[in-house]
């Protein structure tokens, strides 16, 4: 596979991809980097859907093959980019998720609560930055949005980004969800750039309808699939609970979870601690999930039932609907989780989970997905679909949800 | 995904894996099984092919469905297969791999030295049949080839068993080694069975010629990569010389891992002590890789460097040809290990590694594949290719390999 | 391939398709059925994609191959088929396309005017009944949606039949337009009967939603691609011109396009006159355009050069838009065609293409796409589906096109 | 699909391939070319692979596609290749076929008997040459392998050249037959030039030994399959059959085919009548089939009789073994025919067909497939192959067969 600095790795989904130079290489060497082989895309999914177990090092990896892509694509229609441009557009998507902690969005509401993970991409980015000389200020301009050429940042961030083009041509493979397959080769080659932003040319428009549409599958078949949404949650329950007991007394755990268990964690943490941010490019999904194995015999009964049931597949049962529920029927579980289980009303709240959770297909907001005419005008995605679905697309669909202990289903006032 | 018990999973390989009824549900279901979502099904391969996270639970399932086409083949060539033997043979491939450890090929050279995972299976399976109320005598017939119909063990082993069949074409798939892949379904509507075994007809000889270069090809490509033998070896010393430190002293691990450095192991041991096995079945991918993140840090020279070294993927350089190594060369690379890193002898035998390893494609002598003519004649598919090259296939070939540290390459005397 | 009558095609979309028995059989051999290789599922589109060369004879296999698997999903729900029943709705659904003759769009519009296929068929399948001793009765009665299981006609013919799955996926294929690539396992898994009307389970919406998509998709990119209509066109115009001449003189033929070029037909001349269907049977692509071959070399400049033009590839240029083109614009184009071709009006009339087309990815007035939910209820896909989407894409579009030669593209007022 | 002369094609087996420059696009569109979308690339064996219908249009395409991309990679590993060097080995690779007639091996046999393809290949080219002004001039070179850079010649023809590989992966993608798929991708990024010829490295080693075997497997499963076998001989004796009439009478045929039915044909003809040339890129796949479709009815009884049976698919029983057939054998089925048919002897030799067919997967005497080592060395891949098996492929194995028709299958004495 290696060859001096020449690597070339085996991709199920694009064949081969090549490390154009040997920064690339030494990058992807460090430990920053291959800390990302230990952390899955999807984090839980895979107890749904078992071929999911894929990395954000391979998705990496594959949006920055997507990146020179485009890149070349973008060349023969007359655009100029450097040599020096591209490469870092190029390091600028590999290290987008380098900043991932281990089942990330359960992470970021448990352990490192309200530290987003595109914050710390940027330190362990200034960090690599000082350690190769420099030789990343470019790709940290177009990461952070600051680069003249405002269309490679387009690339590495927006509603038609490399990074969403990789993940769900990706999470489609490998959970077998076919549907979300989308064309990622037919995309690109009508790319272009007008004012310096990027665009899709008209001849795509049912390319870029059908990439809507197959995004809004996923998520609903996939990212939002409720036994995933259940495992995600009762993980969330888990560490805190986890967290909680940490501060009264010694919890198993490895040295790098344990820091995160005892200390308070906010961005500025992050910021003034550079011991911090060590400890977090030491924490991967082995710490986590490891951690969950041996508190599954934990005395404390919400810890161990909760641990045990993630390690076990003993997922709670999940209900869903487009209303909220009654608080009389919320209050009916939660005795109920009181008697089953002997426990108070605080332990039977980490037992009980109610939610909701929404998803736009396309936000018309944000940094829109712009078409360009023939004659050169240039109109919006949902205003360019000859059917206004995409414009319906657009509003958010919202769905209530009610998780708990599946030995309950059978008891009566349930 | 489940709907009480008639569970679907979605199966990048296959499209769709279909659970036939309650009792293969329960099986799953149950913890034996669940553990081996956290075993992958190629250990350290990853670290060449980062596609190659695939779990043995996963494999399992795809042989199950496999050995299901291919029952429903025969039975549509006239041959008699009762619902109970589908059954039992559908549970015997289900469960062939349940005695697999993590990292199993190392695992069998150091912490359960001289225990087979096929004789753990065996353990599991009777453990399980117990708790299945009997439910696994024929499954557990058929396994061991004890069962008369001797056409189904050979199903779940012999050389065209449902278990190569499933993990070359699945490891082709997850690695992106494309070469690999076999036309399983063309492979089995050629199955037929005559004086009770498995053959295969005429007509499929050169799907079964290609069948066996395709296997040799993942053998050198794949199983016997060179870097993928240097990281296995790496773990085989590193867990070496952690059962060594941890007869002296304690060494951080999970409980799990724990027990297995602390107590010798054999196959008697299993055998007396129900706790052993219940340990094993705790034992997963997660312990052992977890025990090298924490033991980066490890005082012990020996066993921080080889694991931060497979943590980092910072592996050994490999030299392999088809001759043995002089002896000279290996104390030359011994004496610089012992300088550069301040060994002592017995210490630096760790980061060195002597060895061989050989492939038959196909080994004639053993279960053969027999090709069934329209006039009734079966010859074995070594005689029954109108080209030699089949025969000459099933000639092993040794190579000879020398790992050690890639900081010495550059070093004089090497 | 074949032994016996136990006949397995190879298929590049599906894998294998397997001749269930021998009436299957002897029904493929027979010349009504073999004709179906040699006319093309998309006539003249492989002029823009150079794969789209599959037949109808491939595609009526692939349809009876999912019928196959549709039955036996149903009866694994618990409903009951009987074999004679499951044997009908397969010949049904493999005979539905027997009536089709070569670029069948254009022929129904020129030579056989007002002829539907499905009429066609349908005196074909009376004649193979005929033939075959009265084994198609039942056949019959499920294509004409007389059957009482009414769920048999519905996978026969209906916004969500076997027909529609199979063309879809396949055009995908051979087009190589891998957008339009419908999941046909997944959509197949959630078929059930409900008041003797075929369903869909309510978990399979997206899947649905995905389809209707994907068909949209292939309407715009495919089936109505610009240049692919203006080839039907073309070949419209060029065998109206040369049944014009037929009436005056002798043209070039095969005895078979001949018969078609010089005698009036209408349904009622097919249903009283058995030469006339004799005579259709042996009609097919060959016929049509080895006569555009000969013609290219025709004294008659308007039948030459459209016939030269379309074996060239010579097309037209196409404009589309969504209002109609304005009169003077139009006639400017049929002045400029009479000048430069030295036409007559009534010449040029048939180098100038003016017309719409227009597409509904989903009628909700026709037979209906019914969704099964968990509690019993069934709504129709466009009230079902969580976004009002599908209720939009039920508006059909409409666009306005006009074609004429390219030569006159660059000429003043045009 | 077109802008300018910016055309891309969709190709289901690569995606998408641009036509690089307007010289391309212009060739493409010459009549010569076009010509190739009439002429299958596998003549009649889609009688037996029903998708087996794509064109030398699209192989050609698909040629000239991979050439490109193994230029890339050359120029990636620091060899020299000039734009115009690039653009003549493209066109090169491009115009391989243009003289390639209908059923083409069948033709050389019949009605252009002794003419190569590869001669009208190159009197096309320099018709071509002479159209657009001298720009073939250093494409023809390397036709002819007369250019200084031999491996651009390698890449064109050779025991390793795209020709090869695309026509492998086509038809393996068009037949079904996914045993003969090469992974192109992997062979492509280990081409080099050592010594002005092309070698392959030599981790490619079980790639090429894989593709060598894919070759053989084609070969035996589809290019010599032994029913295609059968619809060849027919053919050929239908072509032939009609010849012989033709001298004596008028037989239906298109322009074209009349022209080369009643003309003698060689290569002499070819180079002194430039009409021959002109007529000759006439004829296609139309002309040969719609003259079987009219024959069916010819009073003749073998020229009827081998019509109708190749047009609906009554082909002749195949016997094939590796001994040749005994005289006895042979009289006795020519008596039978001659009984049944009530033919002379003559005409029932049109209805018998004995003959061999042998096939070398590798020939080691001609272009060399050489593999390049790390230490600079060559071997050629029968002796670089660890195993002996390639040197045993390179063996030639011949099978002789004997075919008639299936009528006489049951009669006595046979």
């Amino acid at each position: 596979m290696v060859s001096n600095k020449n690597k070339i790795f085996n991709d199920p989904v694009y064949g081969f991809i090549s490390i154009p130079d040997a920064l690339h290489f030494d990058i992807i060497e460090h430990q920053f980097f291959q800390r990302l082989r230990r952390i899955k895309q999807l984090g839980l999914t895979h107890l749904v859907y078992p071929g999911a177990l894929h990395t954000r090092f391979h998705h990496s990896l594959g949006a920055m093959f997507l990146m020179q892509q485009a890149i070349q694509v973008l060349r023969s229609k007359g655009h100029q980019i450097t040599k020096d441009e591209s490469i870092a557009a190029s390091l600028a998507i590999l290290l987008h998720d380098t900043g991932h902690g281990p089942y990330s969005h359960t992470l970021e509401q448990t352990i490192v609560k309200g530290v987003s993970h595109e914050a710390i991409s940027l330190l362990m980015m200034q960090k690599l930055n000082a350690h190769f000389g420099g030789n990343l200020e470019e790709a940290i301009a177009i990461f952070k949005g600051e680069h003249p050429k405002r269309f490679l940042s387009n690339m590495v961030s927006s509603q038609f980004d490399m990074d969403r083009l990789d993940y769900l041509k990706r999470d489609s493979f490998f959970t077998g969800v076919t549907e979300g397959n989308v064309n990622v080769e037919r995309l690109l080659i009508m790319l272009d750039v007008v004012d310096n932003e990027l665009v899709i040319e008209a001849k795509g428009i049912y390319s870029i309808e059908k990439f809507i549409v197959a995004r809004r599958l996923m998520y609903w078949q996939v990212y939002l699939h409720k036994t995933v949404l259940s495992a995600e949650f009762m993980l969330t329950n888990a560490l805190n609970r986890a967290k909680e007991l940490s501060a009264q007394t010694d919890l198993w755990a490895t040295p790098a979870l344990q820091y995160f268990l005892k200390n308070a964690t906010g961005m500025s943490d992050f910021e003034q601690s550079s011991e911090m941010l060590e400890q977090f490019s030491r924490l991967d999904d082995f710490d986590v999930f490891t951690a969950l194995k041996v508190w599954s015999g934990h005395p404390d009964k919400v810890l161990s039932y909760l641990s045990s049931s993630i390690v076990n597949r003993h997922l709670f049962k999940v209900e869903i609907r487009p209303e909220p529920f009654e608080e009389g029927k919320i209050e009916a579980i939660r005795q109920s989780i009181m008697r089953h289980f002997s426990m108070t009303a605080t332990e039977a709240n980490y037992l009980l989970i109610i939610g909701e959770t929404s998803n736009h297909a396309y936000h018309p907001n944000q940094s829109q997905i712009n078409i360009l005419y023939k004659d050169g005008t240039i109109k919006d995605i949902s205003s360019a679909s000859d059917q206004l679905n995409i414009s319906v697309l657009s509003h958010p669909v919202t769905k209530h949800f009610m998780c708990y202990p599946k030995e309950l289903a059978g008891l009566s006032g349930i």
